[in-house]
């Protein structure tokens, strides 16, 4: 094998990260070769992308009938354990990518790690798998890749992680006016063009506080030492002080080609598609104490992180739920957040040691919040009353 | 030897960073063992340096006589050559340090070095030396420690250096503000508490500018690639743009305790005496690119840097003479860049590829700029006019 060559599977190639991923990889030209693409239910995307990349193996929920590039129909564990593949980009949303994600690290290989139920909900189990059989998670979100590229060369422990967040579109709304704010208004995220999901996990804050307990899993820092820094202009991208007092902060473009491109190079660096920053204008940045009492989804996520075991497979469960029932209009923004503490509050732990247990308690948790949405409905029905 | 005990030379004992150097060597106790201290005039503050850390080796220009601590009198050169020590540091002001930077680096030693001169008038003979035998240049002041710091682990070239710049007292006079201010108010540096012409030198921007020649020779990084941006709150210390478009900065409260630590552990980090950043309260950090039509002595700087040779040091030397001048009152504050133009402007450079060429250069500068005032006063003296 041609060392410079990082023969990659991309799962989840018609999604944002995914076609992302492409473009990073039309960009790399020789430094990458897709050697595989998995996808769900987008299959002329996907047949796009397989004439044009002609991986080896495929996986689709939708394709069917033997590939007419020659591809190899494959499931994702196959893709993630053959040994055609250096990297194993897991681009996929929710749990599904954590299987293949065990299954390439126990191959020893490089698992490139966009979606964050693997970590939240599994990070021991994940990351004990990559020391176990020498496998090593690079993540492809801006904040770890932030903090990852900021560790690079670092012997020292760190004192703290400051995650930085947007503070979403609603930073400075009174909680009175968050429990008024519309769908569309949540989705239209001030920096980000990120899937409907994330982008009112991103209002929420919900998705900072999952990253609380992905850097905690990715980085082996207690959450206590992990803070949140809200930073409207999303430049700098997370930060890490050491134990000297030293901070070091990692800045570009808001861009997820440059994350991208990073877990596929590292540790080298060449050109990129993110646009260099620009000194030549003035520049500011801003930087306040993220608020958990106006959104308590930050809270509850450090609350589960902490409490450990399945506490945070059933947040992120009640917060699916949560997030589509606020999609539907069936709730208000700041019904998520009551639904999933009330999800979390009624939740009887396993020990989040095993596969089976972890997506258990998500299942659990998604249901626990449809359920009570359904009665609420029912009550709403009988006699009108405020949405939850 | 006990790999843990960082051996000291520290060349400037008695100045600004000398004797923050000592209260570092407090602080990290067994980790350093200062073996040798220099000191010039201050033959009081030397004596009591050596009761407290009883070095074996000691030069001094003002004691004389056996010292009753037991130390041995040597010559800078021979204490930077000696086989017990380690590390040397160079806090010795102008070009004192160069020969003892050298033979230090001669020997394959470290050299920690917070003056600039050395750097700036003969950096092609410092790291060609420290190259050639094996030593290493760790730099102690905060822009180049903090680019240090963001290196650590890269393998890839650097893109843009971004040197950070309070902008001094100065920063948004205008030209005709500028040539009237005064002593005291230059001596009033917003943040850094430094010595007498490192703030003048701070104020008229020369100071940034030998920055980026140092940069220039320590990165190995050209000269059109290092950029000087204003960021009056001094917390980012320099940033390091590598060819992704990635940004490493590095912050910490403004305080030189944190690059001398860095430099005597490297690369470990412990606890030093710089007080953490707070991220409890808004912070604002603002940044605007430095103006070198106001603050020419940044661009005679960058022509010097790129005219190479000797013309660095004849600026170094000019500098030297006409921030002393300003002091005195004999000049304005603009007369310093106008008479280091001049001087500049009259050179006529060697090859500046031995010590005594650029020694002489610096010398020629310092005496140009005293003989061109002498002029200007005469003619004062017979018809008063303005100052330069």
């Amino acid at each position: 094998m041609d060392r410079h060559v990082n023969r990659v599977a991309l799962l989840g190639s018609t999604g944002s990260v995914g076609t992302q991923t492409l473009d990073v990889a039309r960009h790399l030209g020789n430094r990458v070769r897709i050697v595989a693409l998995a996808a769900g239910h987008n299959a002329g995307l996907l047949s796009r992308q397989m004439a044009e990349f002609r991986p080896r193996l495929y996986c689709s929920l939708s394709l069917s009938g033997p590939d007419t590039s020659g591809a190899r129909a494959a499931t994702l564990e196959e893709i993630a354990s053959d040994e055609g593949v250096d990297t194993v980009v897991i681009a996929t949303s929710g749990i599904v990518g954590l299987g293949p994600a065990l299954a390439a690290l126990r191959r020893g290989k490089t698992v490139a790690l966009a979606n964050k139920e693997p970590l939240v909900m599994a990070g021991g189990i994940v990351m004990e798998t990559a020391r176990r059989f020498g496998g090593r998670v690079i993540p492809v979100d801006s904040e770890h890749s932030a903090i990852f590229q900021c560790l690079l060369g670092e012997q020292s422990p760190v004192r703290r992680l400051l995650l930085t967040a947007s503070g979403g579109p609603f930073r400075d709304y009174s909680t009175e006016s968050l429990a008024a704010v519309s769908v569309e208004e949540t989705l239209a995220h001030p920096v980000w063009s990120m899937g409907r999901k994330i982008t009112v996990d991103s209002a929420t804050l919900m998705n900072k506080g999952l990253e609380v307990i992905e850097a905690h899993w990715l980085f082996n820092v207690p959450l206590d030492r992990i803070e949140v820094v809200v930073h409207p202009q999303c430049l700098i991208h997370s930060m890490v002080e050491f134990d000297d007092g030293s901070v070091k902060a990692q800045m570009s473009e808001p861009s997820m080609t440059l994350p991208i491109q990073y877990a596929l190079t590292h540790p080298v660096r060449v050109a990129s598609l993110t646009r260099p920053l620009g000194w030549s204008q003035p520049v500011s940045l801003s930087f306040e104490p993220a608020d958990a009492t106006r959104f308590p989804c930050l809270r509850l996520a450090r609350e589960a992180g902490a409490a450990g075991r399945t506490y945070p497979a059933a947040l992120c469960g009640a917060d699916e739920a949560a997030v589509a029932l606020f999609l539907q209009q069936r709730i208000s923004f700041t019904g998520i957040a009551d639904l999933v503490e009330q999800a979390v509050g009624a939740h009887c732990p396993g020990d989040g040691a095993s596969l089976d247990a972890v997506l258990d308690a998500a299942g659990w948790g998604y249901s626990f919040v449809m359920a009570r949405a359904a009665i609420v409905d029912t009550e709403d029905a009988a006699q009108p009353r405020a949405r939850l």
